[in-house]
Parts: structure tokens; C-alpha cells; sequence
């Protein structure tokens, strides 16, 4: 069947919804060439401002999934459950949790990506771990899945090439928020990638794609029925993204952070989240009976975790580099920090050289921002607040720049909520 | 001053204005290639779901001016006053009206087009005649102008090339139908090509681009004060669009049928727009007790119209083409002709040969259509309705399909409207 694309183009447009046959036609066109990026931008504007239905979705995403390869686990003796967030702001949890996840006996294939903009992406962050390679081949994966259980490495250019074409297309033509493409985009590769499992981590608030809760909710919502309607068993959890996660946003700063959690330590917030993430994978194929501490405090997470680095070609006892220069911010006033906005604090991050602008651009490893202090808790002014890292000093003024006005005090103990907020299934 | 065009899409998107300098910026930007097709594409797409304030689209029209040359005619002993019609079907109202307005001493510079879609183009209906040339030097022009007081000729591509560009962008993405996106190229086209003054035939109805009056007046209203405010007197009349104008639509017919209006003849209704729009156009040059009925009457703008296509190599005594297929369309009902659709005698007609799909298509001089009858009229059924034209046998099929619910009848005299529904000044 054929159609012409500025047809349909004026169908969504006008507020129209696409059927199947023209939606497997558009995806299918736009990947072998036929529809230009001029077309299908046009298209990713109307469908941003005009929406597109519950069937429109579920045939898009599917679409996109049968434009490339499908992996298949269901050859390893243990059950597969990914993790996927939607990005924030000092949110290395993956680091911590694929280890931990793997101690119970069941395989993480924690295929990933890179950062882009003001939050960063786990292949990054373990780039800054010397020798640690980011692509394995099918052979390698597999392998190491049924030996470790589990692998955080790139995802293969076969699954969802559409995806992969419309994503840079979208990031250079303002169409990247937009519900029904976030969702599309996430879930084509989650179910091309053959888990049989999967848990949303849907972040809320500054930091975050989603700025509120109506929003988060609708995208996880989505999400999990895409992902069930699929036969991906699919639950989501609302998190927190208002503050960043942890005491520190960049790579080699938030590898340093995760292995202080998988030797037992770390911020409170991201041993939390990672314990919970963990708690709601194993849930998810039936493992409701298990002690998730004990398994970070007793080494054996740690344990997974430097073998799955040496696996990989990465030295897990080398030192992680350090930037050139330091530069320290202090507190401002004296009293309790009520807010430290997480899109500032990873705009900073990202103009140290954390983050890039463009999706070749080169990443520092060593840049980013470590936290000194964190919402609800009190400071003198003058006191260190955080410390900007960067091998590159003549970023640091704009870095300061992008700080300006994100850090609000209070006089008495602010009331901060809990790092989860919500759950949908 | 540099800006990101990815933040300018993000603006307008949400619902934003664009700034004087975001504006100059953004059109130099794509008119040299530094933004590109994916992103105006996007942009044009925001535009036509958000729309523009007055201030942005006066902004974005000059712009386009800016991209290219302006052409200046107060050398010339004329005032000048130009014509622009935003297309329907059967409107060849271009070809007599200029001559005739130049018989009052006036030049007129008619830069035009050729058809896209349903609606003709006056310059695919002038090259039916055995060889008539489109293309002329800015001196030929010029010296034409002031021999002759008229000219129809190609618009060079050194005016508003950004437009060009754009419009182009905007028919293979589904975003032609937008006020400001309409208002701002046929204005930016029109203020480049340096007339002095400017009447707008906004067309109405089901074979017009602005199928309710309403926002045909938007659309007058935006373009009129376009012009107005870049010194350019301007006025506009909207005009019916629901019924095709006259009783042919084609190149080579509607030149038969423009030759008959220049001879003292022809349908009632394109003597009367003919002769509105020439008092219209007099008028704002100040010319106001003219007698403009006269002046087809006695072959004075016959005269200049035979002398007008000798000038451009034309033979105005060579026969015109003929098409080798006839196909009869007779009536369904017997009664008096209720409505006949434009829309579809415009998409038959252009089945049949006489329009393009594609802006580099060949075009039919001998395609379109010839009617028998119009909207009240009172018929019998079997009588013959229209004559359908083309070289091309196979067409006729389709074409006959397009006029499917084209016609209604009704058993009374239908109460018609006039052709002139109003004016904007």
C-alpha cells in the first residue's frame, strides 16, 4: 500500500488520527529513504502539538520495532529484567543496580546509551573506568549475561533503526518532549531488545523531561501499557528529579559515587532508589522474598560489579582520572538549603564538559559537579556548597553562570518529600 | 548576533513570539543553508498550529525581502499598480485585466506564477499560445512597461529567494494553508517586485485555499496592512470561489475565453470581476471617473493585449491548441443547477492534464474543462453539462470520478450570491 506523506502529514495536522497501514507505511518510508527528514519533521511537530491516540502509539512504536532486528533471551536458564529511566540529573543508579539485581539470579541486559543535553548517559559514565569498553558483539553479551548476569554495554545499531533516525531527527527540530514520541522512542528499543521484564524509572520535576506529576504520570502510564500490550511485563516508578541524585553530576564522579554504594556506603537517596528499583525488578519476575541490603552490604554486588568491569576490558582497581581544575562554590546565606535545582546543577555539569550539545561531540570524563550540602540540610554562609570540576578553566565562569539562583534557604527544616513518588503498573 | 534555531522552534512551538532579530536571524540562517530544511520544515509546522502576532509576520515578510533584490519602477512615467490573486479555479481574470488597465495610463508589472495543485497559473495558461515566452530581462521589462503599460512575465528568482525556498519546503510538508505562511510570501514577492500600489482578489469557497469568509478577511486584513505598513497602497475585494469563474478551466480554454472578454464578450461573471478589480486598481492611483466597460467595447484593450504577446514572441492570430480527447458530461437531474462544485471541477481539470502535482511536472495546454451551464441555471437531464479536454485518453476515467457529487440540483431558481462578497482597505 502507498500513500502520500503530505496526506497524511495534513491528517495529523488537522488533529486527525493515522491507521495502521499509514503509520507502518510512514516508519517503514522514512527508514528506507522514501520520506525526507523535512516530512518527517513536519510530521513529529504535528504529532507534538496534536497528540496521537492509544492504538496511534502502540502501531508507531510497533512499527519501529519491525524496522530492525528483534533480540531473543529466552535461550538463558534465568529470567531477563531491564531498568530504564528517562533521565536526570546525577542519576548513575544503573551502575549500582545491575550488579546488585544479578546476585538474586536473574539477567540484566542493561543495553544503554549516551548523554545528550544537560543529563548524562550510563555509557559515559563507565568510558571514564580506564580500558572499560562500551560495544560487545551478540557473542559477548550473551556470554556474559548467562556468566555474570549482568551486561551494561551500547545498544546494537540494529534494534529500531527508525528510532535511531527519527531521535537525531528530533533533537535538532525542538520535536524531543512530546509524550507519544518519548514513550514510542523508549519502548521500541526496550521490547526490540527481547527483556522479558522491565521497571520505568520516570523522573519528576526541574531536572527531569517531565517537569510535573500529570505529565509523568501519563508518560509512565503509557509506557507500562505499550510495554504489557507488547508482553513485556512493565511497571513504572515515579522519582524524584527536582534535586539531583546524590552528591555528584559527571562521569568520573558518579562512577567513584557508585561503587561507594556497592561497597555498602554512599548518599542515602541513591542507596534507596537503587534498593527499591532493585525490590520492583526482582518483583517483576517473581523474586518477592529477598534481602536486598544484605546483598550490598555483604560484597556480593561488588563483586559481580568488577568482574562484569574486567569483563569488559575496564581495570576495576584503577584509579579514576581527575580534573585539572577545581573551582569551589560556597553557601550564600546561613540557614536550611530548601531547594538546589537539578537542571541548573546539570547545565553547570554540562558546560564543565560533562555533557554535549551535539551527539558526536567528545564528553570529559573528568568533569562535573561534587555536592557538599543538599536540601534540608544547614549551612553557615561562606561554607563549601559544591565543588566544580573541569579540565577546561575557562568554563567555569559560564558553569558559575548557570548556578546563578539555584540554591534557595530557608529559615526552619524544609519539608522534602520521599525519592519515589509514585508507582504505576 | 547568532542564535540556536532549536530554542527558535522550541519558542514558537510553545506557543511564543519570535523576536525582530530571532526573525532576520533565522531567515538569512536557511536562506544561506546554515538552518536547515529538517528545521524550517519543524518551524513552519509550529507556525501553522501556532500562528504569528501581526509583528512577527510583518517581521518574517521583510526578512524574506531582505534575502533578495528589490526592483524599483519610479523611473517610469506610470504610476504602477499590480494584481494578485491567491488562485482558484477558471480564474484567468490576469489576462484581460491588465491590458485594460493599462488603456488609463498606468503600468502594470504582473510577475507571475505557474499553477500547483487544483488552481491554475497564468503563465502555464499564456505558454498555450504558439510561442509566447515567459522569461524576460529586467530590460525588456522595463521597456515593455513603458511601451505598452502592461506586462505578464516570470517573477525573476533575485526577488525574495527565501520565499522561494520556503515555499517550495512548504509544499512537500503539508504547511501551505497557513495565514501568516500565505500572507507573508505572497506579500514579501509582491513589496520585492517594488509596485506601488496593490489590489488583492482573496478568493472564498470550496476551490480556494480559505474555504470560509472568515478567515478570508483574516487573510485580507493581514496582507492589507502588509502592504499598507511597507508603503505599498493596498486594498483587497473577496471574491466567490464555489463555483468555477466563467465557463472554462484550462490554459489554452481559458485564454479562448480571456480573448472573448477583450473582444467585447464573454461570461457575465469575468466581465464583472474584470472590470471591479480594473476600477479597483484605477482607483488606487487615483484614477476614479474612468469608463472601463468601454474600453473592452472598442478594442483599446484588445489592442494592447494583441500587442503584449507579440512582444514576447507570441502569435495572437495562431490558432490554439486543441486537445485530441472529448469526453461529454451530461446532467444527472433535470432542474435548475443548485451548486457546482469548484473544488472538484478544479481537481478533474487538473486529472485531466491542465495542472501539476509537482512544481517541475509538464502541464497540458490543451487539458481542462468547458462548461455548459453554471448555478442557476435550469437544465434537462441528459442535457450536456461539460466537455471534458485532454490528450491523454486514459485520464478521463479519473476525471469523471472527481466530479462524482460535484453537482446538485434543485427544483427551483437557487438564490446566488454575488461574485464581489466585500473589500478590505
Amino acid at each position: 500500500m502507498n500513500f502520500d506523506v503530505v496526506d497524511l502529514i495534513r491528517t495529523k495536522r488537522d488533529g486527525g488520527a493515522l491507521g495502521d497501514a499509514e503509520i507502518d507505511w510512514v516508519i517503514d518510508a522514512y527508514t528506507r529513504g522514501g520520506v525526507g527528514d523535512e516530512q518527517m519533521a513536519a510530521m513529529a511537530m504535528a504529532i507534538f502539538l496534536r497528540g496521537m491516540s492509544r492504538a496511534e502509539i502502540a502501531r508507531w512504536t510497533a512499527a519501529m520495532i519491525a524496522s530492525g532486528e528483534r533480540m531473543d533471551f529466552s535461550g538463558l536458564s534465568k529470567p531477563t529484567v531491564d531498568k530504564h529511566s528517562t533521565g536526570g540529573v546525577g542519576d548513575k543508579i544503573t551502575l549500582p543496580l545491575a550488579p546488585l539485581v544479578a546476585v538474586f539470579d536473574v539477567a540484566v541486559p542493561q543495553l544503554s546509551g549516551r548523554g545528550l543535553g544537560h543529563t548524562g548517559g550510563t555509557l559515559d559514565k563507565l568510558e571514564s573506568i580506564p580500558g572499560w569498553r562500551a560495544a560487545l558483539s551478540n557473542e559477548e553479551l550473551f556470554a556474559q549475561l548467562d556468566d555474570l548476569g549482568a551486561v551494561i554495554c551500547a545498544a546494537g545499531s540494529g534494534l529500531a533503526p527508525a528510532d535511531k533516525k527519527l531521535y537525531a531527527l528530533r533533537d535538532i527540530t525542538g520535536t524531543v518532549e512530546a509524550i507519544p514520541l518519548i514513550a514510542s522512542s523508549i519502548m521500541s528499543k526496550k521490547i526490540a531488545e527481547g527483556t522479558s521484564a522491565l521497571v520505568l524509572d520516570v523522573k519528576v520535576g526541574s531536572g527531569a523531561f517531565m517537569k510535573s506529576r500529570e505529565q509523568a504520570e501519563e508518560l509512565a502510564r503509557t509506557m507500562v501499557d505499550l510495554g504489557n500490550d507488547a508482553g513485556v511485563r512493565t511497571t513504572a516508578l515515579l522519582t524524584g528529579m527536582d534535586t539531583p541524585l546524590g552528591l555528584t553530576a559527571g562521569n568520573a564522579l558518579e562512577v567513584r559515587e557508585s561503587v561507594e554504594v556497592l561497597a555498602g556506603g554512599g548518599p542515602d537517596d541513591v542507596v534507596e532508589l537503587t534498593c527499591t528499583l532493585t525490590r520492583e525488578m526482582l518483583a517483576a519476575v517473581g523474586k518477592t522474598d529477598v534481602d536486598v541490603e544484605a546483598a550490598l552490604a555483604d560484597g556480593r554486588a561488588m563483586d559481580i560489579w568488577r568482574r562484569m568491569i574486567a569483563a569488559q576490558d575496564g581495570d576495576p582497581d584503577a584509579p579514576l582520572p581527575v580534573a585539572k581544575h577545581q573551582h569551589m562554590v560556597v553557601a550564600a546565606e546561613s540557614g536550611h538549603i530548601a531547594r538546589m535545582d537539578a537542571f541548573d546543577v546539570g547545565v553547570s555539569a554540562w558546560r564543565l564538559g560533562a555533557g554535549r550539545a551535539r551527539k558526536d561531540d567528545p564528553v570529559q570524563a573528568v568533569a562535573g559537579i561534587e555536592l557538599h550540602a543538599k536540601p534540608g540540610d544547614e549551612v553557615s554562609a561562606g561554607q563549601p556548597l559544591m565543588t566544580l570540576h573541569t579540565d577546561t578553566e575557562e568554563r567555569i565562569a559560564r558553569a558559575v553562570d548557570a548556578l546563578d539562583g539555584a540554591v534557595s534557604y530557608a529559615d526552619g527544616a524544609p519539608d522534602l518529600p520521599g525519592i519515589v513518588l509514585g508507582r504505576v503498573e
